[in-house]
C-alpha cells in the first residue's frame, strides 16, 4: 500500500533547523510497518537527520558547512544568481534531499536523539515543497 | 507491486553528467503512484540530484568536489589503482550511490529545476551499471 | 509485502568498518525481488557503500574525513560532549544515517566491489541500533 501527499514548508533563512513535527503534522495515519519517504523538490537546500536537543549543534553545524564550501571562491563562473547559489548547490549534493525512515507501530522509528532538519543553504530561504511517500 | 531493471550508462569522463533523459529511457512504464530507486554499482562514482539548467553548475560542481578532496595527499596509503582512486572512493561515499524519487501521477516527480546527475570521480571512467527498482 | 527487524551492531572504535557480513546475518530470508532498507538510529555514526577488497581504503576514508571537518575549531560552541562530537555529528550528515540497497533473485545486488560500511565517527564508539526494512 503506497500514499503520497505533498505540501510546502514555510519560508526559513540560513541554517539546519529541527521540523520533525512540521513534518509529521503534514503526514496522513501511518501504516504499522514501513517506510517514510522525504523528498525536497529544491537544489540549493536539503533534508538530513541529526542531533535534536543542544540547538548548539545547528548553529555549528551551519559554520562546519559555510567553512566546507566558502563563497567568492575565484573560480566559480556561476556566480549570477548570487555569491551563495553556487555553495548551495554543492551543499545540498553533499547531504542530499530525500530521506527514508522506517515506520514501526504506527510512527516514525527515529531514534531517540535523532530529529529531522531542513538545511536552508540560501541566505535567504524560500517556502520548500516536500513529497512524502508512504511504504505499508 | 515491485519491478527492476538493471542497465548500463554509457561511458563518461570526470565531471557532473546530467543524465535524467538517459535514465528514463531505461524506465518500463511507470506506476501512478510510488518510489523510483536507482542503484549505481560501483564506489568511485555517485548519483546525485542537482539544477538542471545552467551547465556552469556542472563545471564549478567538479572544480569544488576537485578541491573538497584533492589528490596526491601525502598520508595516502591507498595510490597502486592511481591518483585520481581515493579521492574517487571518498568523493563517491560524501555524495552516494544511490537515490530515491517519488512517481506521482505515471512519472518522476522532480522539481523544476531538478536533474538527475551521474558525478564521475575517476578522470577516464567507464561503463556505469544501474540497477532501477520501482514500488509502486 | 513489508519485513522489518531491529538489531544492534558490536561496539567499534572510529574508522570505516566493512560490516556486510555483519547485516547479512541479521537479516530474514529476502525475497525475489525488492529493497532493503538500513537505517541506523544514531547522530555520531553513518552508514555508506564503498570499496571492500582493499584495507587502505579504509584508513585512508577515516583519515580523509578527520581533515574534512577538524576536531577542537575555535568556533565550536557544542563542545560538552567531547572534542570528537561536534566533527561527528557533521560527518554523519555528510555520508548520512540510511541506505537502499536493490535485492535480485533473493541476493543484495551489490557490484563487485561493494560493501557495507560502519562510519564510527566518536573516538570510542558504542553499540549502534539498525533498522532493516525489506519491500519484497
Amino acid at each position: 500500500m503506497t500514499s503520497q501527499t505533498e505540501f510546502s514548508l514555510r519560508q526559513r533563512n540560513r541554517g539546519f533547523h529541527l521540523i520533525t513535527d512540521e513534518i509529521v503534522a503534514h503526514l496522513p495515519q501511518l501504516p504499522e510497518f514501513g517506510l517514510l519517504h522525504l523528498f525536497l523538490k529544491h537544489t540549493s537546500a536539503a533534508l538530513t537527520i541529526n542531533e535534536n536537543a543542544d540547538p548548539d549543534v545547528q548553529t555549528d553545524m551551519t559554520k562546519i558547512f559555510d567553512r566546507l564550501v566558502k563563497e567568492h571562491e575565484p573560480y566559480f563562473e556561476h556566480t549570477l544568481e548570487g555569491d551563495d547559489d553556487m555553495p548551495a548547490h554543492a551543499k545540498s549534493t553533499i547531504v542530499g534531499v530525500s530521506l527514508t525512515i522506517p515506520i514501526t507501530n504506527g510512527r516514525l522509528n527515529l531514534g531517540t536523539w535523532q530529529g529531522i532538519y531542513l538545511c536552508e543553504f540560501r541566505t535567504r530561504g524560500s517556502n520548500r515543497r516536500i513529497v512524502a511517500t508512504i511504504i505499508g
